[in-house]
């Protein structure tokens, strides 16, 4: 039987790099059913304040799992980004990307032959997250930093979680609770805790500046950082540049009873409809949730058809060097087929 | 007649580090005179609770220039970091760093040809780092995050004053303004404002995670960028960690009255009275303090004598790697001399 999930094109470039990636999973026969919602800024500019109509939040929420293309933020004040609104909305409290050296995507590091093999968690609700703030006078902003015990626990349990499954050996919390005394100290006071029921990982803290200065020199130290909100943000992009940038890294937002799987890199306007768009992330993605749909063994052949691909030195327009092969969107994706 | 400073070892290696540093201002025939003054983890220690005798803190006031060592932060609840509080008692409300790439000092960014010159200027009391935390419940605690117009305007002017001095082309805005609409925005807001007085210089702005994401691409691309104070914390690791570490970046504190030019990488006690300390973050920082004091021509003579003894192979002990000469503090300051 085929598990059905609910799935957004996105704007700009989403719907060609999810028609590539949908293509891409029924060639490897991968069983599921698709069912397509209406979600993205269009959407949000016809006048559904959160960016969906009501039937795709009701077809989301029943499905659970929603593989959205990247979404335009709408312009304006006190307008809030749809991706941030679906995290918010569905309460997926841990932000997962995983970011590895690709062969044939070059780097500095690539180059000087580090491999990066590392886990971003991110706690995706509370912090400046939560959009508090006032004008004590027309010259005072004042924002309010909320850090909860359960908010915090349920993201880095997720990260326990993930590192036990990955069998990885160590897991970080990266912090700045040296000047964020409270809310970043309750954050580490909770990792701590929950490091105790898995003593087979390696539990440690590395405060936040420290940690940015040691990945970009020695990011092959690192397997697994949980992180707060806004540390966590900065910290994942950093690490997408480390291994090519956002068309490079996958994204995942968990929650009890929904997850998005996600492309997190931009709408490109400029070259949307040519088919020149680059699908990695979302498929990164979608194999991604393939793993957590347990359909491994479609996530483990799509994985190395793709990574294949890279090192053969095929790769659409947007990178790559001479002596390698640029080709588009469906030639990218048909070499993955292939594969 | 010579100008007089006030001169603060600091801990752990600080002193040795120190008098590396005052032999090389000797033996180029540096116009300053030295007042040393009680000030570190030792005095905090002894129940000053700033870190400093009374004594030190007017010689400072009087001086109006602190040349210092690292400093230890004292452990314990509610205690806060010397460093953090000298900034806060003394309004010095820009932090400078500059960045370059050094020939000698070896890192992924070097070894693949990129040439790296920028400056990251980071306000320097205002944000998170106003302490204001509290437990509202014992699950949740709430932190302030408080920017202000005239504190963001004197950090901001700061910025583009150097960026005129040094005949930048352009200065960048970090921010993340699209979630922390009020405060982020009127930093923001304030920027753009002070740019239209300095129409030579390109005014633009970057949100900080994408700014993380190419920086650790194309740091090349930027010459100078001003954050409000926790981004500019980590985005100045970063680029520490871009460039060979703490141990290559000075650090500057600027305010109206008072500036402190500074070591901030740790005192590292393991190695501290060894004699083998590196002090190049320390040289670095005392040369930013000769050009505050308009001695250009020592600046310049002492910083060419520091880059080419660099680029000869001579180095301390923490870095380097074979083809070159490891030698301890004494020797290095030697090299720098006869250069
Ligand atoms: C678009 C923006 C609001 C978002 C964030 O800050 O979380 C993005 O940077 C991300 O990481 O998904
Ligand atoms: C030691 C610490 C409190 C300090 C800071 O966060 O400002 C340090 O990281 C720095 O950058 O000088």
């Amino acid at each position: 039987m085929k598990t059905k999930i609910a799935v957004a094109n996105g704007d700009g470039i989403g719907p060609e790099i999810m028609e590539a990636v949908i293509k891409i999973f029924e060639a490897n026969d991968v069983q599921l059913e698709y069912e397509f919602v209406e979600m993205g800024k269009s959407f949000f500019d016809a006048g559904h304040s959160t960016g969906m109509t009501e039937k795709a939040k009701e077809t989301i929420e029943n499905l659970g799992i929603l593989f959205k293309g990247p979404m335009e933020t709408p312009k304006g004040k006190g307008v809030k980004s749809i991706n941030v609104t679906a995290r918010k909305v569905w309460n997926t409290y841990a932000n997962q990307r995983d970011f590895r050296t690709l062969n044939g995507v070059n780097t500095v590091f690539s180059n000087a032959g580090m491999q990066i093999n590392l886990t971003i968690i991110r706690e995706n609700i509370e912090d400046t997250y939560g959009g508090i703030e006032h004008m004590l006078t027309n010259d005072v902003a004042v924002g309010r930093r909320i850090i909860t015990r359960p908010g915090s626990a349920q993201v880095i349990r997720y990260a326990f979680e993930l590192a036990r499954r990955k069998g990885l050996k160590k897991l970080a919390c990266g912090h700045k609770a040296n000047i964020m005394k409270l809310t970043d100290g309750i954050f580490l006071e909770t990792f701590y805790q929950i490091a105790k029921e898995y003593p087979e990982i390696q539990a440690y803290d590395i405060i936040v500046d420290d940690l940015c200065m040691k990945l970009v020199a020695h990011p092959e130290m690192f397997q697994a950082i949980v992180l707060t909100n806004l540390q966590g943000d900065i910290v994942s992009d950093l690490c997408a540049g480390l291994v090519g940038g956002l068309g490079f890294a996958p994204s995942a937002n968990i929650g009890d009873n929904i997850s998005i799987f996600e492309a997190v890199h931009g709408t490109a306007p400029d070259i949307a409809g040519k088919g020149i768009a680059n699908p990695t992330a979302l498929l990164l993605s979608g194999i991604s949730m393939l793993r957590f749909l347990g359909l491994t063994a479609n996530a483990a052949s799509i994985e190395n058809a793709l990574l294949y691909t890279l090192e053969q030195g095929i790769h659409t327009g947007d990178f790559g060097n001479r002596n390698t092969t640029s080709v588009n969107t469906q030639g990218f994706a048909d070499a993955i087929i292939k594969n």
